[in-house]
């Protein structure tokens, strides 16, 4: 498109260049594609980070409630997190706000804080979209509707008066739940990229995007709020295949969820019976098991449609649609 | 309103209510409000519909997958189900199903039926007017996600193929695990409730509706999809307080669930362990226990977003909003 915006990205490339952030020399800028295309993946962006936001809020009310971990441990914690497979930009805050003292009163700022958490409507955005579009993003939808619960204080109090599940301690060995919990946070973050890119994929094709996914991982990388050492894996997946629909089906990155998906599901377990809330890491591993399950009961949703509505379904033996008098004479 | 569309409902409420559906002769109709109040409460009667049709199969596949139960043992189950608290049109037209015979091939109609869930989008919507309103309703929001999950059925069989996760039996005593399924549904159900009515409280309140929510329970006892015994019980909630919030905070509601949560608690496990998704059951409860936490975690995010943004911060012990330089100099 001779004089159109992607030319006139080029003319000034050198300069985005060399004011952007760089990773390994690499400056983290791209053309990104026509019309919103810019747009749209900043605002996908901003869905995968409320996603991992509330996935490491889940973490730390099992170490806090759970554990009765401090904030010097919990500080110690999500440091050596971050010497890992789970080093990124969220991750190195996280640890330097449990050690961030209030000048006016000598205790930690993060436990005089509010815990009400507010938005801008960015994540909100990513799950409207993503519902047009009919793309499964359940773990960033989840953290939308997780914000707007915390907003609801007074009836919080209320509730937990009511149903007084005030001692909320785990019953674990704190060292083999520590492993456990990181092995779930790492295979729920592949999980959340993986919502997160499918929707990318989706829109690109709807919207004529034509998204290079690989360009969007590689300049996720730097100068965002979600770089992580993760999207070097994600860029990878997407070298080795451009239109990779899922990152569940990248064998590299299948390998890794696999590893880690038992830890997962014990910490699901152990949070369920405890009372702590994790719904993104709940809603993450039922993503996984639902998007790895060849039949799912859906069968039954779409009889039930035909039956009080005649929506007609689809038959496993036949093309076209079909319709059932559900009723006896 | 003389003159406005309440006076008109007024003169046709004769002819509405000879030919509505009527419960212990009440007929099930009203006058909801002014506006869109009408169209706004039957899409969240949708909403509340496609949670409880989530769950249901969710309970289906537990069963199927999970205990190998055949249709017969399905119909059984129903049937019995229906004839108990969890009594509802859902749940008869369910039993019915998984006894209706195909004419052409003989078996279960059920079984010859793609597992991939159509919709017409009102549980979109519901979602989508939720996240403006900033009300949580993650239990309908996933069931949302999950028709659209069901719809990726290629992709499903190539992650199934590489993830092989093929036995997903439950290592459980039928008999046992079939009576907590049973509280775990009553239990999931008055939670689905719970997040849809609050939902209609914050439309009335911001749309000036003036709603009753009372009447609404009222007239959803008959004639339309979700009719369940259990509206009895909401409606009597709001007799007793036309305000309530949330009926989390019902007396008597609230009883029903804490006597239920646990056999809920128990059915997420074995189901995470297993790798059958159950992510209405998993988002279910996780709304029950972060409605009752007098804390939640919302504070590390705001103080992430504060750190990352300068979004600042609201404070425990002052009053106004505040922001800190958390980088170290």
């Amino acid at each position: 498109m001779p004089g159109g915006p992607e030319e006139a990205y080029e003319r000034v490339r050198p300069i985005f260049e060399s004011v952007a952030a760089k990773v390994n020399g690499d400056p983290c800028v791209t053309w990104l594609g026509p019309g919103s295309a810019g747009h749209f993946v900043k605002m996908v962006h901003n869905g995968i980070e409320y996603a991992v936001m509330q996935l490491i809020a889940e973490t730390y009310d099992l170490m806090k409630r759970g554990l009765g971990f401090n904030d010097d441990e919990l500080h110690d914690i999500y440091c050596s997190w971050n010497n890992g497979e789970l080093n990124g930009y969220l991750m190195e805050i996280t640890s330097h706000i449990f050690s961030k003292a209030d000048e006016k009163t000598g205790k930690r700022i993060v436990d005089e804080i509010l815990d009400i958490a507010k938005q801008k409507g960015t994540g909100m955005w990513t799950s409207q979209s993503a519902m047009e579009l009919q793309v499964p993003i359940p773990t960033i939808d989840l953290a939308v509707a997780m914000r707007d619960l915390s907003v609801f204080a007074k009836e919080r109090e209320q509730a937990g008066a009511i149903y007084q599940r005030s001692q909320r301690r785990l019953t674990v060995d704190p060292d083999t739940f520590l492993s456990q919990l990181y092995s779930a946070l790492f295979g729920a973050m592949i999980i959340i990229y993986a919502q997160g890119m499918a929707l990318l994929a989706a829109a690109s094709d709807k919207y004529k995007y034509d998204l290079d996914l690989g360009a969007v991982a590689r300049i996720w990388r730097g100068g965002c709020i979600i770089r992580a050492t993760l999207l070097e894996d994600i860029r990878a997946a997407f070298q080795v295949r451009r239109d990779l629909p899922n990152l569940l089906l990248d064998p590299s990155l299948s390998r890794k969820v696999m590893e880690h998906q038992e830890y997962l599901r014990q910490v699901v377990c152990r949070a369920a019976e405890s009372g702590l809330p994790v719904p993104g890491l709940m809603v993450s591993l039922s993503y996984l098991d639902a998007y790895c399950s060849e039949w799912l009961p859906a069968n039954l949703i779409q009889a039930q449609r035909d039956y009080f509505g005649a929506h007609t379904y689809e038959r496993i033996d036949a093309k076209g649609t079909f319709h059932t008098e559900w009723e006896e004479e």
